[in-house]
């Protein structure tokens, strides 16, 4: 069994949205004071690798705990869209094998970033077009390999195509080391009660 | 395939070890002001279902970053261990089947506990003995169903028996609802850098 870590670590120096930075680790025990290291975390719900809960864009959205498990655990499959330079369109996904009830996840250019990059503000996302047609598909999830699924969307039409339709979204995979293909994906958010995302680990695994 | 969840839910009024609560989800954006909502998390890195790192209690300890995910992904076997009132000692699992390799998880009368009960000092917990012994079958991973492992021992044998010997240690888990047996388990902690131990989402699967 192959298990590839599909994450991004947590850090207070990592890439963050827009650049804002909010991840801090105080350690609170010392082996100095207490001879037991202890720390407590504070970090933003859209940190690294997390997922998105409908209550994130829509007023009577579940929220992140209801998410379903049995759409972040299961078969995925592993799109390279390198050759994509701004928007995932859905000529772009039509061109692609996409199985209702799958999990889809995009490695796009935004894989070539690095973990302390600045914030990309020209990152590689899904169109509305590309979103539309990924809930007619009724896939479970979709996943990208950056902080965002939408860019510049006043009217956040990508989220609300995916979200309203019930597809789950992962945002802030690490891809680079990914190739294209079939996986097992197991993708699992922390239960925070009655918040809208929630940092989540990700592997990829193959039996 | 059937997934269950055996992590906490994690919320402000949570059992918190020793009653200690240091969890809490901040509303920084809402729909009535930013027309999104958006969260930020406190939380101890011991919160609810979490793994421990050998740096918990060893100077030259790895950090969870660097927990092998192989180490809490794949086969398990869930333990009825209800019989038991205070310790589980060697004697207790001497009579189980354990596979050198395989992820041991304790189903105790912990796991009548309930999710906001307050803490229970007398918590069933792995004795020095069990320690040493599931070290000597050299399994890859320990969970039991509660904050802790260990209990009242001021030099920590436990953990260190198991820490020192490369077994990841899976403390909180909620196994009410879970029969003994066999089992897939998927248990991913967030990788925070240089952190201790770090809350985790734990799912056993049937395929």
């Amino acid at each position: 069994m192959i298990i590839v870590d599909i994450s991004w670590s947590i850090d207070a120096a990592m890439t963050a949205y827009k650049d804002k930075k909010m991840v801090n680790v105080e350690q609170i025990k010392s082996f100095e004071m207490h001879s037991v290291r202890e720390s407590s975390l504070r970090l933003g719900a859209h940190t690294g690798t997390h997922i998105d809960a409908p209550a994130h864009f829509l007023v009577d959205g579940a929220t992140i705990e209801h998410t379903p498990l049995s759409a972040t655990v299961g078969p995925c499959v592993v799109l390279d869209l390198m050759h994509v330079d701004e928007a995932i369109t859905k000529e772009d996904l039509v061109a692609c094998s996409i199985k209702p009830g799958s999990r889809v996840l995009f490695k796009t250019k935004n894989s070539l970033r690095l973990a302390h990059d600045l914030f990309d503000y020209g990152f590689i996302y899904l169109a509305e077009c590309g979103a539309r047609y990924l809930a007619s598909q009724k896939i479970a999830a979709v996943g990208i390999d950056y902080l965002g699924i939408e860019r510049n969307q006043s009217g956040h039409e990508t989220h609300l195509a995916l979200l309203s339709s019930g597809v789950v979204i992962i945002e802030g995979l690490r891809l680079a080391n990914v190739q294209a293909g079939e996986y097992f994906l197991c993708c699992l958010p922390l239960a925070v009660v009655g918040a809208e995302a929630a940092p989540a680990r990700a592997v990829l695994i193959t039996l």
